[in-house]
């Protein structure tokens, strides 16, 4: 980390050039500066707000000389305007005052709503068009990179700050402030011309078809912290959010105590809350090393937890824990007392719970709001190279399961094996989850042949001295051979759910039937890995 | 997928402006534009290079009436030149009379270079400042809002093209192309703009620090291909790569025959990839499920396959094949005979591997050529965010072992452990690799507590017929308890490799020494999940 030079000096606003489309708190930031006795520059509909506000405000185009012309594709992009915004103090005084070119220290800008406008199915390509500003993004521009002398505001949220900072300094904003709102103002431009990239370059030229893939992605993301390494120590690392984020997701989360969290943390956070926030009744989800090692639902969130929690109490230790209802004080009790815990994570807490976790100081609490959203799109980063794809939001319901063999689940086995199935979508494939009763018996998981996470699914039961007879069974992807169903009919497995579509289907079918296990078909896949 | 109404029209170029920072090119056009009759229009260096050629060119600064001024900073930033890109035709041509603006019908026009600038370490904070280039973008953005009219080139690599076009339908250009260069000027002025909100979001206001990772991070990524579909068939993909792909990684590679590529066969072949590049003697890893489950080195790229596939037949059925060597015929004929193979890589082929290849043509061979380069930085989605870090690329080597015994390892076993770590940096954690004279015995991948990956890496080994007495272990993590060692000697194990670091390391190493095992220290972890 290098160090730069920065401009030091406060500089007086005397003189603002505003010109918003979003007109939130233009007339109040217009009339503070007025009280300071700064001079009024304005451009169409904006001047005439603040003139109807009773206001004196200078047209742009009386200053340039130039009208508005072209429906207001041509109104700023003058030297009069971009030189009194570009011109450096000292250095440019003189061609300044030749060219009668007047300082502007402040511009109050923000731009055509391209992105909403673009996002409205109802829009039409030449709606879009129009939205794409112009002058705009060149005057923040010009601004923002004259921080030595000049300040932009691009965003109404920032204008109490200034207001206040003109205030209390002698109508001066500071070096710093003025490269916090350039920086600030950079940083709208990259998102605004990301957006266009993005609409535009998913269009065929050829026929005006638009790809869900735009040819050029781009993205922007805001820091939200600096993390104190990346997955290891040796790595640096940090955590971003979306310029918006979704209701409901992990980015959305409040720290209520604890340590600060690790790139693992968070990385096992969202596995855990993704995976919970699933079940419509009370359920427990434990994360460790990115997989579930223990869900359940329940009455209420203390049987899930147990149940959760006894499926692989090892593992359980040092986990990630996810509520989808509210932790009572309880089972927050319980909990605490009996493991060591990295995150806690529910869409809220009863008092008592939150007071008793705070004699374990160090455990990391989050408050997830409950939200209807998800992402969109996911990534995956590889060599020089990113592999983006919708989302696995994919949803199997009770309608949708085929019986393919000839015995049919009971209802208990079909509520079970869709239980498994939920949990399944969330384990490293290759996943088989054996479950029983809404709660998970056994987890085999990340192994590079289907048999052998049957096999540990059915070694971490017996071991964690679960009952596996009587449980069903789930598996990510089809079962290639009939190896790993005779693995579970040999474990006492009674039901399965699978996608199917393998080549041996009426093998493994065979093999199922053979067994007097009861089998259905999801025709859907979730690897995950 | 909606489709757009694009504008249908050829458009004859009859007046070009051209600015351009990197003259590559500007020589040969110009002449072209200027023997197809197109008037030139030009500021500054690049006025002066097409006048000495000797071609007749008119400053921008005699079309507005205005001189350039304050060193650059402003000389296009005037309505003549915008209104002249920016007018519509039909609609604006009584405006542009009336004042003067005669229609620009080209813009050829590459920017400042910001990036370069920026990236080097001598430059001062005024440099890169001034290398912000404003007039650039405007003009780039106005000439490519205005596609329905003006064609805009922004690299020399789109000049070719344009001038062919030109002369083979006299002086027009089509409405797909101007299309294509206004998306092409967009997607740049993207990529500029994210450069330069990267650049100053990552200094601090207070004290000019720069931060590895910006307040505001943008990336930009070209696709290279849509997918058939993500990681399942529900969901859609596609796959991008960065801007500069760096020698040596995925990115690059060419695909000289087979099926399309999925985004699990892309995902699968970084891994393998990036693992046997690791190794210097010849090498091949199969990787399965995003988890190598063989890997060996070898005198040649034939024995080591033989080695890797034995470790785990079962799942190298259909896997993903690396060699970080030329394959010769003989190997390539044992691989294809033998066994379904999804993707094969290599940095090159013999002429008979390929000839033999053919016989199965769906098999997707991937050449990668050899490269020194690897990824900075490593991303992870999660709920509406991002983890951010930099890449593991962290090498152990033999001097920084630090032996913890009563028994240090054998020469042998150094060169066996040093081989275990490299393989389990690649095994998704809990990750523990088995190996012996420089081939894995056993892949113990993806569990939840260490001593089942253990356990898992002995079964396997066992079930593949492999000898594990005598063999070493590498444990990606530490040992938290003893029973990981415990598990080890009883499966024959000699020396073990790990990170140490755990509260217990004394109980864990005096488990070690109790069973006569070896152990390393590395100092270094290296959680993949």
């Amino acid at each position: 980390m290098t160090s730069e030079r920065l401009p030091a000096s406060p500089v007086k606003i005397r003189r603002a050039l505003l010109s918003v489309s979003d007109k939130t708190g233009l007339i109040e930031l217009a009339r503070s500066l007025a009280a300071q006795g700064v001079e009024l520059l304005s451009t169409g509909g904006t001047a005439k707000a603040i003139r109807d506000a009773g206001l004196a405000v200078k047209d742009v185009s009386d200053v340039t000389g130039f009208p508005e012309m072209m429906d207001g594709r041509v109104k700023t992009l003058h030297p009069i305007v971009h030189g009194g915004l570009l011109g450096r103090a000292g250095t440019d005084d003189a061609v300044m005052a030749q060219h009668g070119i007047a300082p502007i220290d402040l511009l109050v800008l923000n731009l055509y709503p391209f992105e909403k406008v673009s996002a409205d199915p109802a829009s039409s390509m030449e709606d879009i068009v129009e939205n794409i500003d112009i002058g705009g993004p060149a005057m923040l521009r010009s601004a923002a990179k004259n921080f030595a002398r000049v300040a932009v505001a691009t965003d109404p949220a920032q204008y109490a700050g200034i207001v206040e900072e003109l205030q209390g300094n002698d109508g001066t904003l500071s070096a710093q402030t003025r490269f916090r709102l350039s920086v600030a103002a950079f940083n709208r431009v990259a998102q605004y011309d990301a957006c266009i990239s993005d609409y535009l370059s998913a269009i065929n030229p050829d026929d005006g078809a638009r790809a869900l893939f735009p040819a050029q992605q781009n993205s922007n993301f805001v820091k939200v912290m600096d993390l104190r390494y990346g997955e290891n120590p040796h790595q640096h690392g940090a955590f971003y959010r979306d310029l918006y984020p979704v209701p409901g997701t992990l980015a959305t989360f409040t720290q209520l105590q604890g340590k600060e969290l690790s790139f693992n943390n968070l990385a096992d956070a969202d596995a855990a809350w993704e995976c919970v926030r699933q079940f419509e009744r009370p359920a427990c989800v434990i994360v460790k090393h990115a997989n579930p090692c223990g869900v359940a639902e329940g009455v209420a969130c203390g049987d899930a937890y147990e149940l959760a929690y006894a499926t692989d109490p090892t593992s359980a230790f040092g986990g990630i824990l996810a509520f989808n209802t509210r932790l009572d004080a309880a089972t927050g009790k319980a909990i605490l007392d009996r493991q060591f815990v990295e995150v806690l994570i529910a869409p809220d807490y009863d008092d008592g719970a939150l007071a008793y976790a705070k004699k374990k100081a160090n455990v990391r609490v989050l408050r997830i709001p409950h939200g209807e959203g998800r992402n969109n799109f996911d990534i995956r980063r590889v060599g020089s190279g990113l592999l983006m794809q919708t989302s696995d939001i994919r949803e199997v319901g009770r309608d949708e399961l085929k019986v393919v063999t000839k015995l049919a689940p009971t209802k208990e086995q079909f509520d079970d094996l869709l239980f498994a199935w939920r949990v399944a979508k969330f384990v490293k494939s290759n996943a088989i989850v054996y479950a029983k009763d809404h709660r998970t018996i056994g987890v085999g998981a990340g192994q590079m042949s289907r048999v052998y996470s049957a096999r540990i699914a059915g070694i971490k039961a017996t071991d964690a001295g679960l009952v596996v007879p009587g449980s069903v069974m789930a598996s990510d992807a089809f079962f290639p051979f009939r190896d790993g169903i005779d693995a579970a009919a040999e474990a006492g497995i009674k039901a399965v759910i699978q996608p199917g579509g393998s080549m041996r289907d009426s093998e493994v079918i065979a093999a199922a039937d053979e067994h007097g296990i009861a089998m259905v078909f999801t025709g859907v896949r979730h690897f995950r890995h």
